[in-house]
């Protein structure tokens, strides 16, 4: 990676910040297993607690209910399965609905057979169609068992933000337990479980500036919980087995304090946001930008340029030192056509680019992406010329 | 944690190695997901895909049949299920025939049943009964499905080690899959899945000198693989979704490279927990060590002295600055009676001490010991003076 970057994927992973490394370089000398009840030991299980309690705060919840996983992918996983538990005794989800606009994770389905995993369509707009999801709950047999609703909060391509109360509602009203993926809006829009209707939150390290490999289930109580996905110790309280990533977690626990600090600073991403849009538009006026007409994250930009096909203008923006993405990096390499654009009822074959930007964004990286974007656009009327 | 301190609880988590240490540092810096196809996100991969090379190279697998988990527990729980993939088709595997003496993520029999897994005895010496896996093989129902099993290759506990190649022939000879828990076992007796009858091993990166958080699933080949427990993207080859933990198998790379090295050294690290036995002998003659009649890692011994309850004879050698440990550390200060003991016909209910050595251990860690032994004694003595 030689000369100047300007690193603008901040969904698809944050750069970690410094309070973040720093905890993680202090935690990589505690030698002990968190279960050990030795001295070192004990370091290691104070480094864990440390960490829920930072988790728990910028999800307005108890650290009781936090459990760590190893990520969010996990933690979908975990969640997403007909086999619940509430105390002893065990309580099962029948069906579970989705969002069409979800990340894989989400609309994969986890657990649960494809049969039994309803997809709910989104407006142009991006917005879940509220509408539907609640005449499919009314239509959910509760002979069968109830009914599990996971749907993200923010969206990873667009930015748009979900009416997440009006989802919890709408489930709790028909008996259901609802999973919001907070993934991409923690720390970007403020998240309180407790003054919520909502049951569960997913939470990912690296999308806040922690490090790759630890995310979080947050629950709004324990009365009812997943079947133990990873099972073997009794680790998390019996809902996650295995040895506790302890620099993973200083880092996340970290992340976690910065992202909910960070808060305060959202409208200033969002002035800087605004400026991209406007620099976008004054060179392309023809731009497209998706999600625009709903709520959006202040740190994404999702857009469209006549003429330019999303997958090659990527890697023309690689090689003039603008890493940023053509739709979501959810496996290795692949790039395809946008779920999230599909849904909108947006077929565009050329894609979308995103632009999203965070902690360490700064007026550099903006030129940066000008300048590559002047290149890009040059080349394009040449290639027209031609 | 003031003053002098000997760390020997290596079967819990052993320290992190100081090449694995300076690849994570180095990995913190890098900001890319692997999934993305920029300059960072290339960056990214490499630093995975080097690391499956080294893991490989450990258990004599080609890279492509290494599969990275959150650590050996998920590796476990993906691989003890009942739902398996040939290619595009399915494959049942209708029972699990685990150890009495094995790890609680294998013992607990993952994702099968209660009433689907069966528990192999083992013998006084603590060797698994041979005789008694090929005659529940040999009434297995083949038409329900194949059989699944899954065994340690060496004890946590007693380090004793087990007949694996028999235990991969008796699964192989009636059709089924085995899994081997090789988690203490890599890096102190050579591991080679293509030399071998083995179809998995499972890793653990923090045993070996890596950090907690990472592990591996190791195949011998692709033909047959478990369903994914961890569902989304289209990571590790869709056999594990969600994104890498970059920092955590840097550094799990790292230790597998220096574990395969340390093989060399694996002698000397006997010669070193003899002189341990020794000096335990030298000071209490009655003293029992558990295993000793079988194979037995060279890092590990597990000891009773008369007249001393384990539980708190670990709080005494904690306080005296030696980190041992009364069983295994596997959920949260969870101290009860050892499982493997009790399975090798020894109800001792004063419990057992484990010391476990390796790569860092030193001549003045043997001192301190020593030092703390000697009290503990006088302090015994004193009581039944009293």
């Amino acid at each position: 990676m030689a000369g100047e970057r300007a690193y603008l994927d901040y969904n698809a992973s944050a750069p970690l910040r410094e309070s973040a490394r720093a905890a993680m370089v202090e935690a990589l000398a505690i030698v002990g297993n968190p279960s050990s009840v030795h001295a070192e030991g004990r370091a290691a299980r104070r480094v864990v607690e440390d960490a829920r309690q930072e988790v728990a705060a910028l999800a307005g919840a108890r650290a009781a209910n936090v459990v760590f996983t190893s990520g969010a992918t996990e933690a979908a996983s975990t969640l997403l399965t007909p086999d619940w538990r509430m105390g002893r005794g065990s309580l099962r989800a029948s069906r579970l609905y989705v969002c069409a606009a979800d990340h894989p994770c989400v609309l994969c389905g986890g657990h649960f057979a494809p049969a039994d995993v309803e997809v709910i369509p989104v407006h142009g707009s991006g917005l879940v169609d509220l509408d539907a999801l609640v005449a499919r709950l009314a239509r959910h047999d509760r002979d069968r068992g109830i009914p599990l609703v996971a749907m993200h909060a923010a969206n990873n391509e667009t930015g748009v933000i979900q009416p997440v109360a009006d989802i919890a509602a709408a489930t709790r009203a028909a008996g259901g337990i609802s999973v919001i993926d907070a993934v991409q809006a923690a720390g970007r829009i403020s998240l309180n479980i407790a003054e919520s209707c909502v049951d569960f939150l997913i939470l990912s390290s690296h999308k806040i500036g922690g490090p790759k490999g630890a995310g979080a289930i947050v629950a709004a109580s324990d009365l009812a919980m997943p079947a133990p996905l990873v099972r073997g110790g009794g680790q998390e309280r019996g809902h996650r087995a295995g040895t506790e990533n302890v620099p993973g977690l200083a880092g996340f626990g970290a992340a976690a304090r910065a992202a909910r600090e960070g808060l305060a600073h959202v409208a200033e991403l969002g002035a800087l946001r605004d400026r991209i849009e406007a620099m976008l538009a004054r060179h392309e006026p023809a731009v497209e930008i998706f999600g625009r007409d709903a709520p959006r994250l202040a740190n994404t930009t999702f857009f469209a340029l006549p003429g330019v096909k999303a997958e090659t203008a990527q890697i023309a923006f690689d090689l003039a030192g603008v890493a940023l993405s053509a739709g979501s990096a959810c496996s290795s390499g692949k790039v395809g056509p946008s779920h999230v654009l599909k849904a909108m009822g947006r077929n565009d074959a050329a894609g979308a680019l995103r632009v999203s930007i965070g902690h360490a964004t700064s007026e550099r990286d903006i030129a940066l992406l000008e300048k590559a974007l002047l290149g890009l656009l040059a080349r394009r009327e040449r290639t027209k010329a031609a």
